[in-house]
């Protein structure tokens, strides 16, 4: 693996840094326990990457940014700690956008095309997973970052339930829009990757004390009876044609392997996009505000633009956007009273081109407000929603997001499982070696 | 009940308007259901008052204000629609401050010595409970508005954990502060009303799922080997000394009960009045802004001010003021560690002079801040508090607050009741008649 991403990285741009000393070292002391005393379970021995969001104890935790510059993490964060315990090896650290507030993770590539982008912000963790320069790899989702770049890079991603996953030793962007989880080749592995990784933990206010479930262990249930939903607002506005057939072929899979699939209105999803953005804004510019004093110019341009703005958002607006949301949960719960899983597009178009802040859907759209639109009301509801793969289009992939019940992660990987091995995208490999 | 209201009322100005048709219509199909069918249960028949921000079918909820002339319920609140089917009476509507945003509510006097205030924001409901002009009353408490009145109005006060009484039909002050919960004579009443009045109701979005238990049932089980913590830092500063004796007087009846008292460390609780005055004027402000924009004049000077000044607060001073106060409830958890209940003054004087906005203690202190501020860290971190009266001086209630667990409303009442009992204050009335 660490000879692979010495050849493929130098083009790809996955990784900010590989810790080769520290990965052979732990991979020879994984091969000595495995023969001493046996595996500690499916990850054994298992290389996986990290978005270099999370502390991992030792090594810089830089987020994309120079603001970071000097730092070293002195702990490992709760999702790393519990990696190592489950016992795969960390092999490096996966570029992000800044501070995780974008989309495109420059320098990072797409391995479908180098003159793509891989998503973002967790596009150097989607490209690593994509061109098999880990197994697996950790994101961060606050506005479609673990979903954008698995759909753009053909993999699997989950952003579970607000609350599944401990946020501890993670740089914030926005504490009630975060959210960590995995990003895989299968979903199989994501759910080996959620098991090790959910759960408890009493550091982390937002972490949920609801029972953890098994997850691998329940997938191959299939989902004959499962009652699967296509939501026609909002998630169909803007999207390319190629993508509104793959998520229609996709429905016709669900079917054929036993599901029930019906048309479905979500409530107020229209008011997504400025409550997101309201809260995303304030929560960030709070949290940034004591570093925006102390060292501006060292934030890129418009990261730098984008939290001074949220500067200026008056509390009275904060608070309304909070209300509003709710009015998004309570559509969605409404719309789970009689579905299991919704399924929509993870993203209105495939990956945009190098370089270009613009893609090409019904004209040009801005790519950032493009690739977050059909994801931010699960950030909202903190839903659990997986994307997976559902089709090629110029030979650029294309992700099916399926949304859940909060901390219903075993429906929703179910049905990503059983989608997943009937359609076979997963099996398509990019073009890089 | 109702001669007794229309002799004391026009002196006391508890009630802002009194049912007397309703009620006595109530009434009789309360006798003749009980006649035909038996007894609801332990509330049947009984005259509760209910405060002023509290929906009642067919009556204006004017909350204290100008703004809200001309307004009409259309439905009950959960609250009094809970109570109608415990076969509770509805007597009238009880005075409150301007939209609950006060702690002495004009023009309601206290039974006790008519030239000082009742409290505030529910003082209506007080004053009415302390004289006999109903069994028990509804109050909120975003900022002590519940325990406030209860402790200058010699009467028992109990905000329940945030989320355990359902708020809709209740006029909000600041949604993540406010709580509904009842005022009553004793502590056995108190767990009567709760019981009426507590559980989840889907159409409140703060309401929570967690069961409701017996809280009348176990309340004579004593405090043996209860662990009672005496928080000696906040709750001590700037309390007047008769105060601070009856509050060690209260632990010593609690040794004497079998409890094991310790002195304990809550710490951050000195961020609790700015974590609060951010929150409650953010929340506040967003509620009342289009009325704001309205009609500015119909609301009082200090209000519109209050308001006004809300609007000024930057969305980044607010999500710090919600961080922050998750240190508080953090300080809160650690301090539970090993202790049931925390006992502290519910107030650092006693009741006001009528038409001042001063108190004495070490000093003129404006009467809201010091009423305030040893109520708000339950009011932050959401935890049950009753009020309970324990002692007197110049003639005047003293309050002893309890505060529990999340969801240990059982707890603080057992301890209520045995100290209660053991005490004795309670059955000191007021000279009104």
């Amino acid at each position: 693996m660490l000879e692979r991403i010495d050849r493929i990285n130098p083009r790809l741009e996955a990784y900010v840094s590989v810790f080769h000393d520290d990965a052979l070292a732990e991979a020879r002391r994984a091969t000595d326990e495995l023969v001493a005393h046996g595996s500690r379970g499916p990850l054994h021995g298992i290389p996986v990457a990290i978005k270099d969001l999370y502390d991992v104890r030792g090594k810089p935790t830089l987020a994309g940014s120079r603001v970071r510059e000097g730092h070293v993490a002195a702990a490992d964060s709760e999702v790393v700690s519990r990696l190592r315990r489950a016992g795969a090896i960390i092999v490096g650290k996966t570029v992000t956008h800044e501070f995780a507030s974008g989309v495109t993770s420059p320098p990072a590539r797409n391995p479908w095309n180098l003159d793509r982008v891989p998503g973002g912000s967790s596009g150097g963790s989607g490209a690593a997973v994509a061109a098999d320069l880990c197994m697996a790899a950790t994101g961060t989702d606050t506005a479609g970052s673990i979903r954008i770049p698995a759909s753009v890079n053909g993999v699997v991603g989950l952003k579970p339930t607000f609350g599944r996953v401990s946020k501890r030793g993670v740089v914030p962007l926005a504490w009630s829009l975060d959210h960590a989880g995995p990003l895989a080749k299968t979903v199989f592995d994501a759910a080996l990757m959620l098991e090790a990784i959910a759960g408890h933990d009493p550091t982390d206010p937002s972490s949920s004390e609801e029972q953890v479930t098994d997850y691998a262990g329940t997938l191959s249930r299939g989902v004959d009876g499962l009652r699967v939903a296509i939501v026609r607002n909002w998630y169909f506005d803007r999207v390319n044609a190629s993508v509104a057939e793959a998520i229609e072929e996709a429905a016709s899979v669900f079917e054929d392997l036993g599901a029930r699939v019906d048309e479905l209105r979500v409530p107020h999803l229209e008011l997504s996009m400025p409550i997101h953005h309201t809260i995303l804004a304030s929560e960030a510019s709070a949290y940034h505000q004591p570093t925006l004093r102390a060292v501006p110019d060292r934030y890129r341009r418009g990261t730098r633009m984008f939290l001074e703005a949220g500067e200026l958002v008056p509390a009275t607006a904060y608070v309304n956007a909070q209300r509003a949301r709710e009015l998004v949960r309570q559509g969605f719960r409404e719309a789970f009273s009689d579905t299991d899983v919704i399924i929509a597009p993870s993203l209105p178009t495939t990956a945009g081109a190098f370089g270009s802040s613009k893609v090409q859907i019904d004209g040009a759209e801005d790519i950032t407000q493009a690739y977050v639109r059909l994801s931010v009301p699960a950030n909202l509801a903190g839903l659990p929603t997986l994307s997976v793969p559902c089709g090629f289009h110029d030979g650029l992939p294309i992700g099916l997001q399926i949304i859940g019940k909060p901390f219903e992660e075993q429906t929703v990987l179910r049905a990503g499982h059983a989608y997943e091995r009937a359609a076979g995208h997963y099996m398509r490999r990019p073009p890089i070696g």
